[in-house]
């Protein structure tokens, strides 16, 4: 009960911060060209600034694949996790998956003529967030265990792939995942490059992300955590399916994320990469074992190119995590700083 | 509830089989040495004897990796599921995982004087399994939540790995991990090296075999689909820790198998190898798919060289699976016909 009133918690901030964020700035930046010389072909980080940050990256990454260096760790043991909302793309005003929830209502209402009378769902398709945020957690949840169940498994990797292809941003116009960070795909190449497996330990759905991460990031299906409902087994047609059930099964938040490691992959990471305080744990986890570890905050400073926010959002909530950078060693990426290119092209 | 009371049954099953199966013939032959000329040196499944069953794993493996071929699966797709007890190692007279836990009870017990007391500690430690069966589900579940939480995740790795360095089997006197199928684990490699990825998923717990899976089977701790308990984030002397708690998480067997296939992997595999009817749902996921698929079931024929059982036994029932292996086109496997050598040496 404690896991669905914390996952409620989550879902009633989303609609909050849709409503407070409208008016943040934004402009379009992924279609900048940036042409590559002859030196940069060969660095692995292109899209980072030289500095600090860049240079941490690549020393730890150097020293924990030399043979011989006292912190070399074996390539089995070489287990990278990356939060995804806010550290592989974009995650403003709302999460993206809330905004697919919001289409398929309104994809669904054809077939549902009784939501033009029953809430949320009349709210929803009038546009009136007030009155859907009035309905309270019930409604939340009845958004998403509408759109997140009553299908087979492969009828929802389509409509979210379908979806991905079609929807847009509100704000930048841009597909969802070309909101992609070009220089967090080039981290996760360098480290796969580096004989690192790289896994998306992510509150966001892991039948959401599932069909679409490869592309995106290199990381196939069986490298995802997420949260999840439940699945029933069924058959139909002389044929295996499983059928989505409005059932929360596991919510891959906070001290969820450590747990959803240990029972997914079975081992400590010793590289690991968030934005949020929904990360802390995570990052915990990882930086106080006796073994070379690496913890990295994505911060976003970058008003113009993206979105600047932290302690007072709800979305991507950051304060424990910088108020302990320093002891734990982690590195803050400045978004506005540390990246030439924000987006992928 | 439904899922303890799963559980709770296979449990109940373990010592009726125990004490059923303990007058059942076993010899040693692991310990045979087998030369191979130059001819069989090429030959990727030596330990399998020539004839229809071989061909037929060797042709699927052959087409859908074939370029051009009707029946080619890319990489990604290859993905390859086996069952543990009774598949890659044997589970006679009782699950191996069990004798873990009488093991742990009798290392335990001098930390516990109250045992001495207290069932089913005291039947248990004093041999008594006819009490400890009288204890029914309760008993059985206060032994393995009693064995299986209390610790943090790496010390119960730790004694899962010093249990198998020095336990042996009170038929074979082999140690647990030299009672391992050599064929299997020639298969395994066999189609690692066609691109395919190797997972288990078992009934048995993930954190009784990731310790141990990888080097025995060469599939990683985060290839390992089990059972499992919950775990809990703490923090301990400044470090991070998950705690092993006595609540049960996932219950890995049955209509379970294909579910966990679907939150740990989310692809549908194509090739599943299993041998009881705990394995049905997942052979049945597998070769009900539109694409190129293979059903694999290991049938306990050999009661001289291992243990000759289906229908009857409680441990590793196989009914079902042997009355539509037909119906599914899945291959039975005939250990004593079939394979040149049972154990790994």
């Amino acid at each position: 009960m404690k896991q669905k009133a914390n996952f409620l918690a989550l879902l009633l901030t989303l609609f909050v911060t849709f409503i407070a964020c409208r008016n943040q700035p934004q402009t379009k930046s992924g279609a900048e060209t940036e042409v590559h010389d002859a030196a940069t072909v060969a660095d692995p980080l292109p899209s980072w600034n030289d500095g600090a940050s860049k240079q941490s990256i690549v020393e730890f990454v150097t020293k924990t694949t030399t043979e011989g260096n006292a912190d070399f760790v074996p390539v089995p043991d070489r287990i990278a996790c990356f939060d995804n909302d806010g550290t592989l793309w974009s995650e403003q005003p709302i999460y993206f998956q809330f905004f697919f929830a919001i289409d398929r209502i309104k994809a669904m209402a054809s077939q549902h003529p009784e939501w033009k009378t029953k809430q949320p769902f009349k709210a929803l398709l009038e546009g009136d967030m007030k009155t859907v945020m009035a309905g309270g957690e019930k409604a939340l949840l009845q958004i998403v265990m509408t759109t997140h169940s009553g299908m087979t498994t492969d009828e929802f990797s389509k409509t979210v792939k379908d979806w991905l292809a079609t929807a847009t941003h509100p704000k930048t116009g841009k597909h969802y995942n070309e909101m992609i960070y070009q220089p967090m795909v080039e981290l996760l190449k360098y480290l796969r490059t580096n004989n690192y497996k790289t896994f998306i330990v992510s509150g966001g759905g892991a039948d959401f992300m599932r069909p679409w991460v490869e592309l995106a990031y290199g990381i196939p299906p069986e490298q995802v955590i997420g949260s999840s409902g439940k699945v029933k087994y069924d058959m139909l047609n002389g044929k295996s399916v499983l059928i989505k059930i409005p059932e929360l099964n596991f919510i891959d938040d906070k001290e969820g994320k450590p747990i959803g490691i240990h029972q997914y992959i079975g081992k400590r990471p010793i590289f690991t990469a968030g934005n949020s305080d929904g990360d802390y744990a995570m990052l915990q986890y990882t930086c106080t074992s006796n073994t070379p570890h690496f913890g990295l905050i994505v911060h976003h400073t970058d008003s113009i190119r993206e979105y600047a926010y932290d302690r007072v959002s709800s979305i991507g909530h950051l304060e424990k995590g910088l108020d302990d950078a320093a002891k734990y060693n982690w590195l803050i990426v400045d978004m506005k700083e540390d990246w030439k290119e924000i987006f992928s092209k």
